[in-house]
């Protein structure tokens, strides 16, 4: 009986210590092993150990994650233009004028032929119509609302449901070897800010995205910044290191991208002569997510793919890296 | 004898608790006792006691510090305007056509009347003749050189010793309290990012300031930033609130200034309706350092200082509150 006893006793020690030991050598359990897994743990047991040559001080630890397509999804529209059709039709009663004026009519008829032709110039228009005329506080408390009420068109899920798994431990992964992990968007700052800490860990003042033009006023007697109709910043392409470096003041080690909009910002961090991460998130899942690359109208990725094979940085075949994508439901 | 001996061993041990005592309850020990140095105790007590009506979460305790007359001296001109003068002088060489162009030839000849003169616009001038063309990292290292020969012409010293070692006390207290200082200067902010880790234990990243345009590009096949002889953005009165909106997108639960140009900071940080500190340094000493207010070019504090009255702001009279001004010599 005593040795049965101690026999259970040891098995129940062997098997704690096996899942504490595979609890710490799998700090990304939704990758499947393959050369991107390897790659980004390579790279953080490089950096991280004292007397590497490839050590890097914690203070210069930084981390730089596109928002759309890399963190979450951004098919079949990009999340924060979801938004702002649901806005135009929350605030029509309001400006009954829009029922006649495109791009607005296109918007509440659903006339998305229409609201293509109006182009650059029509989006920018409904971004301003939506996204101004407040505070930064008003406007993040919208977001917060709608992100409480609005499904994705196919998944069903809140929006902020939809963010990568492989990649929230990415961002766990890199936070917990001193890593300060950032979010940088071609999205508007302020959009992210409403859910990042929530749903990333990454508080507002890690969040470098687009940017209106706010100015300060008193309103009555109070002081106040309030949010204008005029692009200020816009933090994409060659705009992310220039971004970067506003928010940050240092190049970063590694940095996270799936499209054109990061090719400058992949470039600019891993062209330093010493050990640093570019990771290209391709999406090849038309089941589980979607796939869509050179051709793409959102998230296009054509010359950065060519770019990662040259400079050699990680590319994620979402199909064949990731176990699941998106975290199971609360 | 072994009475002696206990005598001894007890006084030690008290002196010992004394000591520890002390050092443990005066975390800013520079300040004299009084209201400034009681309004900030204060105030770091009850937002950080847990249950305390007042309490902020540690993520929330963000305290912005204006640099120039806050954290280090600004008399008689901007250091970064004197380094912005020994560039001219250094880069002559390479523009002959200064000795005979205003407002360089002022500068040259040391001619303040010619200088002053020239206004806002040579001031433009030569921070853009000094400023641009080159890379963040490069301009940083002229500022970093500079600092090591530049002497103050009064004090004799490098300008980055002349910071206030009461306010590098309020620094670290502030920190040790759990909150993130940051600096939210009118000055630029590659140039202050040249020194604030070393002087300030404040990180690049927590660096808000003016800004020159700055531009990606590829320069001999590299991917670079380059700055360019524009302004980009003013961090300075009504411009702080919207640099820290930018930069950290919460409102600041602590605000330490000394001008004018720190009205709005703040003004926006202390109107909340919850417990905030809002502290202007009021230069009241000519003996140690300068005395200076209403009627002064440099760091004009006028307005901010009937406001700091009425919105019962902590006013430091610097001759009365600190008892020393600079950190002694290393």
């Amino acid at each position: 009986m005593r040795i049965r006893l101690s026999w259970l006793g040891a098995l129940a020690l062997v098997a704690t210590w096996i899942s504490v030991a595979v609890a710490q050598t799998d700090p990304l359990p939704s990758w499947n092993d393959g050369p991107a897994k390897q790659a980004i743990v390579a790279f953080v047991t490089d950096v991280t150990r004292e007397g590497s040559p490839d050590f890097v001080p914690p203070a210069e630890r930084i981390a730089t994650f596109d928002n759309d397509g890399t963190l979450w999804v951004e098919q079949p529209i990009y999340v924060q233009f979801a938004y702002a059709l649901d806005r135009v039709k929350a605030l029509t009663p309001q400006h009954p004028e829009w029922k006649d004026t495109q791009p607005f009519k296109a918007v509440l008829e659903g006339d998305m032929t229409a609201l293509a032709a109006a182009g650059e110039k029509g989006a920018v228009e409904i971004v301003a119509a939506t996204h101004a005329g407040m505070t930064p506080e008003e406007f993040r408390q919208t977001v917060t609302e709608w992100l409480s009420t609005a499904r994705h068109p196919r998944f069903g899920r809140r929006y902020d449901e939809l963010v990568y798994q492989p990649m929230l431990e990415v961002l766990t992964y890199l936070r917990a070897n001193g890593f300060k992990t950032y979010i940088t968007s071609g999205g508007g700052a302020e959009f992210i800010r409403a859910f990042a800490e929530e749903r990333y860990g990454i508080p507002p003042e890690q969040v470098i995205g687009s940017r209106i033009i706010t100015k300060f006023e008193h309103r009555d007697g109070r002081p106040i910044l309030f949010r204008l109709p005029q692009v200020d910043f816009i933090d994409d392409g060659p705009g992310k290191p220039v971004g970067i470096n506003q928010g940050i003041g240092r190049r970063p080690v590694a940095a996270f991208g799936n499209s054109d909009g990061d090719l400058e910002m992949l470039q600019w961090t891993t062209e330093a002569g010493k050990r640093r991460l570019g990771l290209v998130v391709h999406h090849t899942d038309a089941e589980r997510e979607y796939a869509y690359d050179r051709q793409s109208r959102v998230g296009k990725l054509d010359k950065a793919l060519d770019t990662a094979t040259v400079d050699r940085w990680t590319i994620v075949d979402m199909k064949r890296d990731w176990k699941t994508v998106f975290p199971v439901r609360p």
